[in-house]
């Protein structure tokens, strides 16, 4: 087991209802006035913005509004929120929606505090010293983000979609009421599905040293993301199943699977990251093409852990068929496996080789993943 | 799932020589002057004492000793302790040990800011409004108080063991170095692997809920805990079964397995307090002579979680056989399961009934244990 520090001072508020008290959790921090970020106009049509406006009304903290934020959200949206935080002398950030927009809601809170560009902070010129608290209601557990100190954006000038990273960046309070997720797309279930799963496996499969404690979280995480993606299909209404789901979703990414592993990357977030730079797929849906394909490139590395996963999660013996168990599921669920799912030919395939480089660079990966490699990975993809 | 909230605020630093920056630690939270609070005179003749005061006098952290903390730990010493943080003006607690060290500094840094008897505090006449910051250098891995924010305290005159709970209990940082830990005598590793199975299993049978994500993190806990006790018995330097056994331990309480779960209690914990407090047994002890003999009781009210215990951690087939192999397990490795191995008698029943009945009360289960059920259980551990 490898050294470790494990810091995460999110407070989470899961559960039914837990939106109404969100001005009391300002309030809390002595919050006066706070940018409120969001993406459709959907949260206004259902209720749950007047729940908010209610809340923090009686609390007396006032709202600025920052609606509009979309799926892979960019840096110009952030820059925007910049200047209306600015302008308004807001004290903080709250996020309503998915990844998205809490990573809208990050970055501006970085963003804030800092004198140049708000990119500087993503392509490394600049290092986060400071940020406004960010507070999140999700309405989507996919990416892990309302229990950890990351954010990804893309800079849709130069076609980059990077990350940062910062202490300061921990959500103050995040609240997960499985209720105002109920009304996810059949599609967006199954690709934050995949993204889950994604999250889980990185680590599980590329890291140098993977304890068997942490493993067995692993896989109890994406044991739990087939059954409640199963269960929600059947039925979008069954409570218990969105829960653990959106429980198994901040599970995987909050630090709990992975302190201890060692020496891991992200390398089918790297490889995605330009899918969705360069062709505006869902992050998840560009996740469940790219990871069998890594898989079946990988799995010689790492035999072990593979034949592992085989048997854990689907009951198989080999690492090849539990690859091909894992694929199969996707399939089954109806997220893409393949690049021509995603409207992606041959022909684009060295425009997105050359733009993961960059992503390889900043994963610190550069080394294994090759331009070679990259495309040997995509054209299996293919 | 039931709503809850989680949130954990305590750093930790885990692996080797982690130790050596106890004193950036404290620097960091503007400490001068620190009450350490340690056990027997081991930690002087192993190195450890001498290590913690180097780092310490560095940054200029003025150290008041306090040692002589013994296993079930009482609350004359705490009192004792709350007179000296009060003499020397010290602005923290350092723990250097286990669970009764730690549970000693919790108890302390309230202690000191309440104005009454620290008793009160445990019996409910008070309330925790405000504690010094703790923190802890960790020498066994058992109790979890490491990530969590509760003691653990014996009243030697009245013989009651209660506990407190407070947001202000959570150590500001421990540090878990699994190489502290490989002096622990066979003993206490056995005691201390029967305490994190009966962490783990208070909630997973009791709880009204208990969402399957939860019990398969559960399941992961215990699992480890069995390889990695086995692993240690054939070779004490084992330092990756050390590192998986003590993040097991403390995962096992630090909320990660818990959150979600509803309704569920202290039982087995509750009887044994009782038996620590009259008898002065090792905790750890006497929990594996509790257990099996409460699951017997217990089983026919939660049938499946029991046939999932004995199927997820054991392999066999019934609720009987995995309370048997569990049973089996404690006496492979040499933790006691009857009453008679702790030299209580028969004759001695009455009085842990009776002083049994406070603790369920401050449980909140004394209406489901009765003197009648509670002299029942343990008579099947005789």
């Amino acid at each position: 087991m490898d050294n470790f520090t494990l810091f995460n001072p999110t407070r989470i508020e899961f559960g039914t209802g837990k939106e109404q008290a969100i001005g009391q959790h300002l309030a809390d921090h002595g919050i006066k006035r706070v940018l409120l970020c969001y993406g459709s106009d959907r949260i206004k049509r259902d209720g749950l913005f007047d729940v908010i406006a209610k809340s923090l009304g009686e609390k007396g903290v006032e709202i600025v509004e920052c609606g509009g934020i979309v799926s892979n959200p960019v840096i110009a949206k952030v820059r925007e929120a910049i200047a209306q935080a600015r302008d308004h002398c807001v004290e903080a950030i709250l996020a309503v929606g998915g990844g998205s927009v809490l990573d809208t809601a990050k970055a501006t809170a970085a963003g804030v505090r800092y004198d140049g560009d708000v990119w500087e902070l993503f392509t490394g010129k600049a290092t986060i010293s400071s940020a406004l608290p960010v507070f999140a209601i999700m309405t989507l557990a996919a990416s892990g983000s309302e229990m950890n100190n990351f954010a990804v954006v893309t800079n849709e000038e130069t076609r980059e979609k990077l990350f940062i990273g910062s202490p300061d960046l921990f959500p103050k309070v995040s609240i997960v009421n499985p209720e105002l997720m109920k009304g996810v797309s059949r599609s967006y279930l199954v690709y934050s599905a995949a993204d889950v799963i994604a999250h889980s496996i990185e680590a599980y499969f590329t890291a140098s040293v993977h304890p068997k404690l942490q493993s067995r979280l692993v896989e109890s995480v994406i044991n739990t993301v087939i059954e409640t993606t199963e269960a929600l299909i059947k039925d979008p209404g069954d409570y218990e199943a969105r829960a653990q789901f959106a429980w198994a979703a901040t599970l995987a990414l909050n630090g709990t699977t992975f302190s201890g592993t060692a020496g891991f990357s992200y390398p089918n977030h790297a490889i995605e990251h330009s899918l969705s730079a360069l062709f505006s797929v869902p992050h998840g849906a560009g996740l469940s093409v790219v990871m069998p394909a890594w898989m079946k490139w990988y799995c010689r590395r790492n035999p072990t852990q593979f034949e592992r996963f085989a048997a854990n999660v689907f009951g198989v013996a080999t690492a090849e068929q539990g690859i091909a168990a894992l694929e199969n599921w996707f399939n089954k669920i109806g997220t893409p496996t393949h690049l021509s799912a995603l409207g992606v030919k041959e022909s684009d395939l060295p425009a997105i080789v050359e733009n993961a480089q960059g992503n390889m660079r900043s994963f610190g990966i550069a080394d294994i993943y090759t331009p070679d490699v990259i495309s040997t990975i995509l054209r299996s993809a293919l």
